[in-house]
């Protein structure tokens, strides 16, 4: 049973991160919510964002939530089997539920409040550029802390009542916990990817016919697809990421619990505490009180001050917090038990320090520096070297990420090998090494309240100028709402990057999780069965099939994008077609065909490439369990294992590549290569358009996908393992 | 010793197939060479396109020359180190300048004879269709033949006279051996990578300026990039080629021929023949005849016949004869010592099966069915569009690809598996399995000589059209060596798809090589070595580091030929722009210019990326076995076999979406979506010059790039191994 006020645990952080979180929250709450509504015609065209965001969410959730209801049936139900009863059934099932809901929720309580914010901050830019940040930045924040918030708390509230109900090991009680992950990825796999072509299918086309072939300007209300887009960036950037943000925090956080009981496993003779356990639970409790002080220290001193150096303030401070958090939690909680406990602080430090790397990475190769100038030179000859030039360029940016991911395993690993306690054995030593990764990728996550509060800044300014260009504000308004804009520009760039960081991080702690739960089953310890022989023909094949999935899903995602986008360039040309007035501002285009257009496009296409993470791994799994029954756990592990390498480098360079282009085309606007309406800008904007599905389609739902990959293996390890 | 007089071990067929071979490439060469040389005009254009290859490959061997003596002597002196020296030293290092030299002289063979053909065939085409395509075909059958009697034998010569001078074991002979597939690999990812840029650089720019910009056709002599781009055809596709074939025949034969000494060994107390070891040599030479019949057979009966029926006539005739000597060599050499050999001969069927399944796959997405025409359709929309769905349609096709191989390697190592003699324990019976594979690889690149005879036509025909139209031929003149130039194109397409698939199947019989190395220098059996555990993180590392250097080739490679062309296109741009009687057609444009520019492009670039296969496995190795002595191999062996799988999937991608994107714009061009010069063209050419670089540069070279990953480190082993 959990004691929470056994104060050796410290499990007595999470409520009170939990109490402070929704005091935060509040405030925030309430001084968005007090500010002006604006003038009624930003009302009216907010109100057309919010209706249509609405009806797409209620339309999508329904989706998710039939399937979720098939899948949880199914989990259920296979518990009535007698050899998997111990690890599916009604526990399973409903935590799935639980991780599904929340994560809906989060989405939910992401958009709600973007929607609420964007027409504040519209309103606050007519008065100064000041309150138009501090309005839109504390709108993300109320994101950012629910999201974190729900997911700590949602998690501790299903252990503690599980394992209350459950009343064995906590081993146990993880197995039925395991259900959250999967049911928190498999719902934000749908709202990432669904919300994904959303948004770029409402963007390509409104972009394609009204910027290129009409000749009118972003977001001008001539545009009949303007709401279409201004309600994508709601549904894809809020809601999406949202979902997305949650399930990595649930995802990891049980990883690393489980490897916890996997090192209390191994080090067996020791007696080791759960404090192993409930360590990443409480590290994420201190990040998200750090997050929230990051937070509340932004704000702008005047007018002209730096967006970009006030966030960064909030960010190092809450890094620093992190760092501090960390010291304390390792040192209170291991060192008893374990005389180098500092390790697994630096195992920690190496997470946080792999996090800014990667981030200045994805900086440099998605800002104005060498890369985009060379694709904004490319330009010059045209749309086709553009394009070669930003392909080339998204390819070469995983190499440097790649590399630091290799050293940030590497020093987490031997950190947390060296710091096994004396009385271990060589192979128990691999525990701590797990361990040592999962701290690293714990405390790169622990500042994520803050990421996604900057992340949710974004699509909300995007809104705000949307808002202010068609309610015709004066051009210094429009000037105020664009210099936030490019600031929340940057800011998804680098979330993006993070996202990416952790999820590669990440990923050795859930591979290791799915071991682990192989090894509960078969009765022996996770060094035993933590074997994945990619040299066994058989076991490879499942390595080639994991890679081959990513293909697939990438192919689907940008192929839906294409085609939705297809389909509003036809309806929007048809539009001004059919009726002149349109484009003389005289008539009224008809925004919501094309915002059933993009509702229907990203809710037919997003089913089969959300279900594929889930029925590959899973038949593959039945059939070698058939064929190969000694290998066939191994050769589903090669498939996960591989799929997330192939996963997170197919991420990496559909996001930076898109960025890159995105920040190329900008570069010319600014007046370089021949400036706007030059032959060079046009081609960037081919580009650019190119990039907007791997971006913001495809690359993001990858996030979530090898994530995915791992929690539903988790869930269901039972099917392939025979004992 | 090797008794070639032992009718047993069928090692006479060898010199047969060499005479044979021979006796065929002469008549053809006379044939060929007996035909009218065109007019002056004709020979004028000719004569410049070969002076610019010449010039181009001159410098490129040069390049290539000192790279390999700069290697080899680091191959030699490194044995002089005392627990290096069994493996490595001048044995090994003149084996390397061997393999080199035979794969730059393969590549120059083809080059010589394809610019002496497509004159040739230029002059028949002013008489009929039917001689023009005898004289491309025959021209390219000499190459064909060439270059597969040059790998065949002179892997067995060197097999012959090392087993001679060292003699003690096979598998020491094969240890200094495994040099010559090395040196083959080294030379071709060379020649493929500077051909491929060459080539592409070439084609781009001059299409880009001369048909987008200037609206002038195809190979007009106005063009100033014109004879650059015939000299591309000639130094990428026939020289870089067949390089690429030398190199797969010699690497994968010598592959084979190790498992087979594994084979010997797993099952030491049988006291198997050497047989198991000759069989792939033989097969080869089986291969070759067939090959040749194959070719013979292929002829038009009249002016009107169909193209692809004639060659897929030879084509099947070639496999029904390999299908045949599969039956003889397996029964003859294995019967005697395995009741099961018919199991063999069953794996060589299934990878005769793949590589039929998998061109009919490549056929799908590159020809003129669903993939393209959903190409051609988005293309109306605009340029953006059309690169979307190409690289959907690009990644999709990984797919079915995937499975196949998957499918492929589980039936033919379980045929191996299953086909043990009796008596050889269980882990033994994996080497067995790999030899499965290894028979169904033999098997499938038997048919190796036609196919790169029906692979060098595509640009002899391609070159035979540009010399018809500077030299103004009549309009029924150029329709002829349109019509051959349209069959080249496709054959070009199922050519790549059938190296990917030799690729593939071939990569684990490489692995497998590796680890029975690795087995020898540690006194074990390849069955106790041959773990990659990338459960492991430090092993999973290597995996990453694998993936990321294919993502970094490719970038690389991709940004050259944009480069490269950018340059090309800034030329023609300037002659355009400071002589107007060029396009007037008064002044003669300065060809000699762009050759040079294309020239010094492929030179430059070309180094980084193909030393990048060599330089990151080996001090990837090196700094394992520093660091991490017990697991370095395993690390190693990881890099290889996730770097093979990225590297299938991505040449995979590229190659197939590049062809789809041409064949999308061939679509439109026959009248679709409004024909040539409509928006839709527009758009299509934007996709298909993205596509240029992606399927004759990027793709094929990776191709070969998989395979000097796993040559390179076969050579090197004994740096990673710590006894």
């Amino acid at each position: 049973m959990i004691d929470i006020l056994d104060f050796d645990n410290m499990l007595f952080m999470i409520p009170i991160a939990a109490v402070i979180a929704l005091l935060f929250a509040l405030y925030f709450f309430r001084n968005i919510w007090s500010r002006d509504k604006g003038t009624p015609e930003m009302q009216k065209i907010s109100n057309a964002i919010e209706t249509g965001a609405m009806a797409y969410l209620k339309r999508q959730y329904k989706t998710i939530g039939i399937i979720s209801i098939i899948l949880a049936a199914v989990l259920a139900l296979a518990g009535l089997i007698d050899s998997f009863k111990e690890y599916l059934g009604p526990m399973v099932a409903v935590a799935f539920l639980i991780g599904a809901g929340f994560s809906i929720l989060s989405g939910y309580i992401g958009m709600r409040i973007s929607v609420n914010a964007n027409i504040r901050t519209a309103s606050a830019a007519t008065v100064s550029f000041k309150d138009a940040f501090v309005c839109s930045f504390r709108g993300g924040a109320i994101s950012g802390i629910a999201v974190s918030a729900l997911s700590l708390v949602g998690l501790f509230a299903v252990v503690f009542v599980y394992d209350a109900i459950i009343s064995e090991t906590m081993t146990k009680t993880l197995h039925a916990v395991v259900g959250y992950a999967f049911g928190a990825s498999f719902a934000a796999l749908f709202a990432q990817l669904g919300g994904g072509i959303y948004t770029k299918a409402a963007d390509v086309g409104a972009d394609l016919v009204g910027k290129v072939e009409a000749g009118i300007p972003e977001d001008d209300p001539r545009n009949p697809a303007v709401i279409a887009d201004l309600v994508g960036d709601n549904v894809g950037d809020c809601a999406g990421r949202g979902a997305d943000i949650f399930e990595s925090t649930a995802a990891e956080i049980i990883g690393s619990m489980v490897i916890g009981t996997a090192v209390i496993a191994a080090a067996g003779g020791l007696g080791l505490s759960y404090n192993w356990v409930f360590l990443p639970l409480v590290l994420m409790a201190f990040g998200l009180i750090a997050s929230l002080i990051g937070i509340f220290v932004v704000r702008l001193k005047d007018e002209d001050s730096d967006v970009f150096k006030m966030l960064n303030r909030g960010y190092y401070l809450t890094i620093a917090l992190v760092v501090a958090s960390l010291a304390i939690t390792t040192y209170y909680m291991l060192n008893k038990e374990c005389e180098l406990w500092y390790f697994f602080f630096g195992a920690g430090i190496v997470g946080i320090i792999l996090g800014l790397a990667i981030v200045y990475i994805t900086q440099y190769y998605t800002g104005n520096h060498k890369p985009v100038k060379g694709i904004a030179k490319s330009s010059e000859t045209g749309p086709a070297t553009n394009v070669i030039e930003g392909i080339s360029v998204g390819l070469e940016s995983t190499v440097l990420p790649g590399i630091c991911i290799v050293v940030a395993i590497l020093v987490s690993y031997s950190l947390g090998y060296l710091a096994s306690p004396g009385g271990v054995d060589e192979a128990s030593k691999i525990a701590f090494g797990l361990y040592g990764t999962a701290i690293g990728t714990i405390a790169m996550l622990a500042s994520s309240a803050f990421i996604l509060a900057e992340d949710t800044f974004g699509p909300i300014t995007d809104n705000a100028g949307g808002i202010a260009e068609m309610s015709n504000q004066p051009e210094e308004v429009r000037k105020r709402t664009d210099k936030l804009d490019s600031a929340g520009n940057t800011t998804k760039a680098l979330t993006k990057g993070y996202a990416m960081a952790s999820a590669a991080l990440a990923a050795f702690l859930l591979f290791a999780a799915f071991f682990e739960i192989v090894a509960e089953i078969r009765g022996e310890t996770i060094t035993e069965v933590f074997n994945v022989n990619i040299g066994d023909p058989r076991i490879f094949c499942g390595a080639l099939i994991g890679a081959v999935l990513v293909y697939f899903f990438a192919s689907l995602a940008i192929r839906a994008v294409g085609k939705a986008a297809g389909e509003m360039i036809e309806e929007v040309r048809r539009q001004f077609r059919e009726d002149p007035g349109i484009m003389e501002g005289t008539s009224e285009p008809n925004y919501a065909g094309c915002v059933d257009i993009a509702t229907r496009g990203a809710l037919k296409a997003m089913v089969v490439p959300a279900l594929l993470p889930i029925l590959v791994p899973v038949s593959f799994g039945l059939i070698y369990r058939f064929m190969f029954p000694d290998i066939s756990y191994m050769a589903v592990g090669a498939l996960i294992m591989v799929g997330t390498i192939t996963g997170i480098l197919m991420a990496n360079f559909l996001n930076n590549g898109g960025g890159a282009w995105d920040n190329a085309k900008k570069f010319i606007e600014e007046g370089n290569h021949g400036g706007k309406r030059s032959p060079a800008h046009a081609a960037a904007v081919v580009g650019d358009t190119v990039g907007d599905p791997f971006k913001d389609t495809a690359g993001p739902s990858i996030h979530v996908l090898v994530k995915l990959l791992s929690t539903i293996c988790l869930v269901t390890a039972v099917l392939f393992v025979v004992v």
